[in-house]
C-alpha cells in the first residue's frame, strides 16, 4: 500500500494529472465571475467543485500514505500543509450553512486553490521560495521604511490633519496616503492641497469636510518633496536588494552545482571538463588571495594597535 | 544565374539599397497617416506602393535563388519567413476589392514593412533576437504574475464587482484594471472608489451604473495596498531579470570575439601557444608568490626587532 | 564606578530595555495624533512622555559617565551627538510654557526620538551609515542634476511664466513644477497647458489667472519631452549609482569576513598558512596544465587519425 | 607673453576666479526671473552682465593665447568650441536692437552660459562625458525604439485619429501621446476614450471636437497593454544598458589607472602591492582561460564543419 502510494505519487502522470485539475478549478473560478449570466450551469459547475474537492482529499491521502509509517513527515513541508490547509479550509463551508456572511471566506478559499500550481510546479516552488527566502535579508531596510512612514505619517497628522482630513485625519490614513505619494500616484494633488489650503485646491464636491483651511507653502511643499526623495531611494534600496540578492543566489547556486558535477565527472576527463577544472581552479586562488590580503590587513591593524598599547602602557607607568 | 544571385544579396549596396526602400515605405506610411490634407498625392503614393512591394519581391526571390538547389533552406531563417509573409500579404489586398471592412488590416500590413529593417539591419536582428531568446529564461515568473492577476482578478470581481462595475464587472475588466494599478496609475482612484462606496468618490458623471454602492474601507486599502506591494516586486523581477539576462550574455560574446581578434593580430594565436602562454604565466605567479613569502618574514623579523628595540629604550629609561 | 556604567552600557539587558522605551515613545506619539478622542489620556500620556525622557537622560549620563576619564569621546560618535541632541532639545520644551506658537516644533521633537531605534540597533546603524556615505561620491552628478534644474527652471520662467503663472510664476515655484515633472506626476496636464494656452486648457476654475494666454504647441512639447528624457536619465543614473555602490561595499565586507571566520575554525589560518596553500594551488594548476596540454594533443593526433582513416576507407570505394 | 598666458590659464586661483564668475552669471539669471520686482535693478544687472561677459572673452583669449603658436588647438576640445561659441552668441546681441522677438534667445544664450560650469570643473565634464559616450553604443536599441514609435504611431492614428483627435490626430501628435503612454503617465485615459469612444469618455468641454465617436473596446486595449508591456521594456533596457555601460566604464578605467600604477612602482615593493599584482596576474589567466575555451569551441566547430564538408565532397563523388 506505502508503496504503490509512493509510486502513484512519484509518478509523472499522475503530477500532470493534479495540474490539470489545479487548472481545471481556476476555470471555475473564472466561470463564476460572470455570476447571473451563467446562473443554469450553477449546478453542474457545484458537481465539478465537488469533484475536484474529493480529488484534492485524495490526492493529500495518497501522499500522507507515501510516508508510510512516518505521516508526520508529510506535514514537514510547508507546501504540503498549505495544501492540507486548502482542503480542509473547503469542508469546514457546507458546515457554515447558506450564510450569506460567509460567502466571501468560502470564494476566497476556493480561488486559493489555483494557488496549489506553485506546489504542482518545483519550478515555481523554487521561485516563491527564493522570493520569500530574500525577505528576512532585507528586514531591516523594511524596518527603516516602516520608521520613515511611521514618523513622516505622524508628522502629517499633526501639520496638515485639520487642513486635510481626507488624507490626513489620522494615522492610519496619513500612512496610507504617504504610501500613495510613494508611489509618486498624484503626490502633487496632496501637496498642493496643504500648500494652498483646502478651500482653494482639490476639496471641490467636499467643501463641507474643509473645516479649518491653512495653507503652508513652504512647510509642505518642504515636507512632501523630502519624503519623496527619502522614500523613493529606500524603496528602490529595497527591492533593487531583494532582486539581486534573490538572483545572486540562483546564479550561485546553479553554479555550485555545475562545479559538483564537474568534480564527479573528473575521472571522465576531456578537454571541455578539464578548462573548466582550470578555470575553477583560478577562481578558488583569487579567493585565497583576497582571504590572504583581508589577513595581512587585519594583522597590521593588530600590531599596530599593540604597538600603541605598549606606547600607552609605557607612557602611564 | 544562382552565383549572381548570390552575388547581388551579399553586396553592400544591394543591402543598402533595400534599405533605403524600406525608409521610403516608412515615410509612404507617414504620409498617408495625414489623410485628406495629401488626398490628390494619392495616385502617386500608390504607384510607389506598387514599386516597393515589386522591389521586396525581386528581393525574396533573389534570395530564393541564391540558395541554389535548396531554396527551402531560405524559409528556415525566421526573419525570412517574416519577409515572406510580409511580401505575399501585400499581394492579397487587391484581391479583396475595395471592401472598406479590410481597409485596416491592408494598412497594418503596410506599416509591418517597417518591421522589415530589423531583417536588413543584422544588429537589429542580434538585439531583437537576444529580447526574444530572453522570453522563455522568464516563463515561470510569467506563469506566476498571470496567477497573481487571475486570483486576484477574480477575487476583485467577487469583492468589488458590485460596487464599481466600471472596472470590476468581469473577469476581463478586471484584469484590465489590475493591470492598471500595477502600472501606478491612478490606482489610489479604484481604490477610493471601493473604500468610499461609488455612491460617495469616482462616480461622478456615471451615477447610473453605481446601483449597490457599498464602502470597505479595510478590505479595499489592503487588497489594493497589498496587490501594489506584490506586483510590482514580481514585475520589477521579471523584467530586470530579462534584461540583465541578455546584455551579459551578448556583453561576453562580443568582448571574448575582440580579445581573440586582438591576440590574432598580435602574434597569431592558436591553442597551443596559448597554453604555453599560460603556463608561463603560472610560473610567474609561483615566483611572485615566492617573493611574497620572503618579504612578509622580512617584514615580520623588522617589526620584532623594532619591538625589541622599543623594549630596550623603554626598559632603559 | 566607571566600570559599573561601561558593564550595564555594553550589557545585553539594557540595550534591549532602551529598545523597548523607544518603541513605547513611538507608540505614545501615535496615540497622540488621534487627538481628541484620547484627550482623557492626556495626563497619563504627559507623565509616560516624562518617565521616558528621564530614562534617556539616564542612559545617556551612563554612557557618559562609562567613557571614564574621557567623556568628550562620548560626543566623537554622531550617533551618540544626535541622541544627547534630542534629550537636551526635550528639556527645553517646559521652559517656553504654554506658547502653542512652539507646539509644532515640541511635537517634532517627540516624533524624532523615534529616529533613536537607529542608534540602539547597530544593523540600522549599518544601513543609514551606508546610505549617508554614498552620497558624497554621487555629489557631481547631484550637480549636474542641480544645474539641469536651474537651468530649466530659469527657461520655464521665461517661456511660460506668463501663460502659466500657477506653475512657473517663479524660480521656486518653477523648480518645484519640473520635480513634479521628473517623477512623471501628470507631467503632460504641465505641457498641455503651455502648447494649448491657459485659456483652453486646464485652467478652469481658475481663470482670473490666465492673464496672457498664450500657445507654443512646438516649444513647449520640446521642452517638457527633453526635461523628462534627460531628467529621469540623470535621476536614474544617481539613484542606481548611490544603491550599487552602497550595497556593493556593504557585501563585500560581510562575505569577506564570514570567510576568513570559516577558515578559522577549519584549520586556524594565519598568513604564512595561507600562503604555503596558495603555492600548493598554483603547482596543482600546473599539473592540470600539463594534463590539458597532453589530452589536446592527443585529440589532435586521434582526429588526424579519423581523417586519414576515412581519407583511406573513401579511396577504397 | 604664451608663457604667462599659458602660467594664469594653469593656475588654481584664475580657475577658481571663473568657476565665481559663472556662478554669479547664474546668479544673474535667476534674479531676471523675477520680473518686474527687480526692475529698479535693472541697470545694475546689465553692468554685472557687461562685466561677465568681458571676463568670459578675456578668459578665451588668454586660453587661445596660451597656444602660442597654434591656436587651432584651442578649438580642437569641444569644450572649448562651446565656450567660445556661447561668448560670440553674447555678442551677437546688442546688433539685434531692441527687437522684441529676439529677447528669449537673447535670454536662452545668458542662461546657457550656466553650462560653462561643466567646462570649468574637470569632474561634471568627465560625467557628462560619459554620459554622452555611451549614447552611440545604444544606437541601435534607440532605433528600435523608433521604430516601435513610428509604427505604432502610425497605427494609432488610422485606428483611433477619427475617434480621439485630441491625441491621435497626425503622426506628431500620435508620438507625442505614445510617449505619454511610454512615462505611464494618464495612460489609461488614453485607452478609455478609445475603449468607450469619444461621446462617452474624457471628451467633457471638448464635445465639439468629438465628430466620429467609436468604441473599440477589444482593439484599443490590447493596442496599449501591448504597447505599454513591449514601450517599457525597450525603454528600461535602453535606460539601463546606458546607466550600467557608463559606470561598467569608469570602473574599468579607475581599475586600469591603479593597475599602470601599481606596475610603475614596481620597484618600491612591498607587501600590499605585491598582493594586488597577483590578483592582477590571477585576474589575467582567467581571462587567458576564457580566450582558450573560445578558441577550442572554435577550432573543434570548424573541424566538424570541415568533416562534414569532406562527407558531403565524397558523398556526391
Amino acid at each position: 500500500m506505502v508503496l504503490l502510494c509512493k509510486k502513484i505519487a512519484d509518478s509523472k502522470w499522475f503530477q500532470n494529472f493534479i495540474i490539470v485539475v489545479i487548472l481545471l478549478a481556476g476555470v471555475l473560478v473564472g466561470i463564476q465571475t460572470y455570476g447571473e449570466k451563467v446562473a443554469h450551469w450553477t449546478t453542474i459547475i457545484d458537481k465539478l467543485d465537488w469533484i475536484i474537492l474529493i480529488i484534492f482529499t485524495v490526492e493529500v491521502l495518497i501522499k500522507i500514505t507515501a510516508e508510510g509509517s512516518q505521516p508526520q513527515n508529510y506535514f514537514k513541508d510547508p507546501w504540503n500543509l498549505f495544501d492540507f490547509f486548502i482542503v480542509v479550509a473547503c469542508y469546514i463551508g457546507p458546515f457554515l450553512g447558506d450564510n450569506a456572511e460567509f460567502l466571501p471566506v468560502l470564494r476566497l478559499i476556493r480561488i486559493l486553490r489555483v494557488f496549489k500550481l506553485i506546489t504542482a510546479l518545483s519550478e515555481l516552488q523554487l521561485i516563491v521560495g527564493a522570493l520569500l527566502r530574500s525577505i528576512p535579508s532585507m528586514a531591516y531596510i523594511s524596518l527603516l521604511l516602516g520608521m520613515l512612514f511611521y514618523i513622516y505619517g505622524a508628522m502629517a497628522v499633526f501639520l496638515f490633519g485639520e487642513n486635510d482630513p481626507i488624507h490626513f485625519e489620522n494615522l492610519q490614513r496619513s500612512i496610507l496616503s504617504l504610501f500613495r505619494v510613494i508611489t509618486l500616484e498624484d503626490w502633487t494633488d496632496i501637496m498642493y492641497i496643504n500648500m494652498y489650503g483646502c478651500d482653494s485646491y482639490g476639496y471641490d464636491g467636499n467643501e463641507a469636510l474643509c473645516v479649518n483651511p491653512k495653507s503652508s507653502p513652504i512647510l509642505a511643499s518642504m515636507f512632501f518633496v523630502s519624503f519623496v526623495l527619502i522614500g523613493t531611494m529606500v524603496v528602490l534600496n529595497l527591492f533593487i536588494g531583494v532582486i539581486v540578492n534573490g538572483m545572486d543566489e540562483t546564479k550561485t547556486e546553479i553554479e555550485m552545482k555545475a562545479k559538483v558535477k564537474r568534480k564527479n565527472e573528473e575521472n571522465g576527463t576531456n578537454l571541455e571538463n578539464e578548462m573548466k577544472l582550470l578555470i575553477d581552479k583560478v577562481d578558488s586562488i583569487k579567493e585565497e588571495l583576497g582571504v590572504l590580503t583581508h589577513l595581512y590587513d587585519e594583522e597590521k591593524s593588530n600590531s599596530s594597535l599593540k604597538e600603541n598599547a605598549k606606547y600607552y602602557s609605557n607612557g602611564e607607568s
